[in-house]
């Protein structure tokens, strides 16, 4: 399976042109964010989504990624799957359970997503992977006719599973939801990643929370490789037109980190994921880390940096060279009662909000954030109203896709610096300005 | 103020007619249930309503009503508010926190609402009246463009409020929230509603639950009688565009309840309800009262059922000259995973949906019943998800709205028995039957 031969480098000469997307027929992901946009990609990519009982469509379409430009480390990119296209820099909504929590998949579109992210360890547990399948794979299930990413549940197996045993073989944990004995291995990983039909699939790797010493970590960086290898090899029964992600481990150290990051990249995966930060360090030690790996792999692969971050991160880890995301923040914030917009985080929760007829941002693309106040928001989250979190979520995700969206025409056109001096300033600024 | 000139009769050789309008520039109230439809109401009736720090926009279309058929006791008819029509037989979607729970205004247009009724008592104590007319009232508020009717905080105040003491003078509880003591009289119901920029304000009145002593029924009567004459003179002060309606109570005391139509009758209201049904009594009960009242009110205004009911209520009651509904059945059901069908309720906690493909409804116009698997929701039921409340919450309200549609479109030619029939026919076959 000629695993490296996906991904094409676009010449330097064409690095600042507009990029051209492979489908000619699909909808421009910068252009689609609108219930009219997931239906028309609905009919141009996924005919068969609507009609229950039939197998998934079989799509022949490769997965690919094209660098189209570059300023800096920053990279513009765009990521073609069997669901359409990516843009990079991107960020990820996570459905973790088949959902964006609060939102159907028509509004998770209108907020810009191309790709969501969905959680093999919850999946597999409930409502189970071989019954995803039988249903027609996981776009159908969950109406998301777009790419998806599913990671390997080694994640949330360090930290929601019980009484979890990390051997060779793999590992051995208690559900969480009824205290069953589960095993997940590498190549069980895969295989539900596989019934799952994600369009990306994580190998299987151990994340070690931070600090932890170095021969934990090393212990745990050499385990990933050892699953990397076999993940890889498990991936070969997959259809074509999917992609393996290898995951550099090695906390902190960066020795360690060099040494994952090679032996991945000689194995060859079709994108490199940063995993284990964000997981306790600072963020300089983040930003350290990534400024790092980011150059020892391949510069015509996609680089994922997996659970992370704030606005902040975002924009700091692109300047050094990343070029997907994935963060509950967004929505688990919103969720709680937090707003993230061009001015900082808004605590609707706060009673300064209560008689505010400001909407959050008016210069908004995302209706949530223009068509209701301050004070209603607050109203909501105050009263507990479902419709409160709805809206939160809503805002968050646009802001977060609004951001990745800017840092991509930015770097399309050379002005990555001044666009995230303009982004630091905004924050800074706050939302206390008078009306 | 001349408050029985308000509506209007359509001669009896007219009944059959397609229904006309008042205003032309309107979107239709049977086509309008997409999100271009709120859009264009929103531009066409509610200019000022995306402007904040704005007053409310000044209206001055009157509040009417014209009975466009009839069909048996059955009535199509028309209200006009100074936002928007209202298409009779109508249910009104509850919204008591200002939010119907779950969606967002425009998700709640798109199931074809016309009206939705928010609950004064929830509102008077949180965010507060006042408030909210400071923020330029509560269509404003809640986003909503188009018709809100709210009650008058009495049947709350019975079912929901602590320590609560009625008198002639009103009732004075203690509020649910904080304990702090608040008093209810009628004048202040009106002058909650008229701050909250209702459509269409109730009475306050007394509801008791059934069974009751007919002492007890008779007292509560004189007493919501009292009420809604210190009601009507409070209404003076409402801008004229504005309707109250007076409620008949009386329990299941057929006397009683024709001494209560009759003198609110002779009082004059812009609309008539009963109020005091569905509250533990027998649906025989209700329905013999229903028909014993409805002949007593004038024809020609709207006369409206509180609180009622199942699908079948619903029809039973138009088949008994009802105009229009509200009830949380919809929405708390679709929280709690039921949803309500052409074939019946589907309960989606059942294990049976588990591997189910099929939709709930591939007939629908409701995309929620059309989109998502049997097997789908209920992962998201058992998963306690958001989306679950969401999508069924929606596939009710959608479901509810097309009924109602239905009526309205038989009555209007003449083919209600017929409709009735093959509803209840449909109700019965169940949503077993083989793919």
């Amino acid at each position: 399976m000629p695993l490296l031969a996906a991904g094409t480098v676009a010449p330097a000469k064409h690095l600042r042109q507009k990029p051209k997307l492979r489908s000619g027929n699909l909808v421009r992901p910068d252009s689609a964010s609108t219930i009219e946009g997931i239906s028309a990609i609905s009919q141009a990519v996924d005919p068969q989504s609507r009609k229950a009982g039939e197998g998934e469509a079989q799509r022949t379409a490769p997965f690919s990624f094209r660098l189209l430009a570059s300023d800096g480390h920053a990279r513009r990119g765009e990521i073609a799957t069997a669901h359409g296209p990516g843009a990079t820099p991107a960020f990820m909504a996570v459905g973790t359970q088949a959902t964006v929590k609060g939102l159907a998949s028509e509004a998770v579109r209108a907020t810009g997503a191309d790709i969501v992210l969905a959680n093999t360890y919850h999946l597999m547990l409930r409502p189970g992977a071989e019954r995803i399948a039988a249903l027609g794979g996981l776009h159908r299930f969950m109406h998301w006719p777009r790419a998806i990413l599913t990671d390997s549940g080694g994640f949330q197996v360090m930290s929601l599973a019980e009484l979890r045993k990390v051997e060779d073989k793999g590992v051995t944990f208690r559900s969480h939801l009824d205290g069953a004995t589960v095993e997940l291995s590498p190549e069980r990983a895969i295989e539900i990643q596989n019934l799952l039909g994600a369009d990306i699939a994580m190998q299987l790797d151990e994340c070690l929370e931070l600090p932890a010493s170095r021969p934990e970590l090393e212990r745990a960086m050499r385990l990933s490789l050892a699953w990397a290898e076999r993940s890889k090899r498990a991936f070969e029964a997959a259809p074509p037109q999917r992609a393996l992600f290898g995951i550099v481990q090695g906390g902190d150290d960066p020795q360690l980190r060099m040494a994952s990051a090679r032996s991945l990249v000689a194995m060859g995966f079709h994108g490199y994921a940063i995993g284990g930060l964000a997981v306790g360090e600072p963020q300089e030690v983040m930003l350290r880390t990534i400024a790092e790996v980011a150059p020892a792999l391949p510069a015509d692969r996609p680089r994922y940096l997996m659970g992370v971050g704030t606005p902040e991160d975002l924009v700091e880890a692109v300047a050094r060279g990343i070029d997907m995301f994935d963060c509950v923040l967004p929505t688990r914030n919103g969720r709680h009662g937090l707003a993230f917009t061009r001015f900082g985080p808004v605590n609707l929760k706060n009673a300064r909000h209560a008689g505010d007829p400001r909407p959050l941002d008016e210069g908004s693309a995302c209706p949530a954030a223009r068509d209701y106040s301050r004070a209603y928001l607050h109203h909501l989250v105050k009263a507990n109203e479902m419709l409160g979190a709805i809206l939160l979520t809503t805002v968050n995700l646009s802001y977060y896709q609004e951001l990745m969206a800017g840092m991509r025409e930015a770097i399309a056109v050379g002005t990555f610096a001044q666009f995230r001096a303009a982004a630091s300033e905004g924050w800074a600024r706050g939302d206390l300005a008078p009306v």
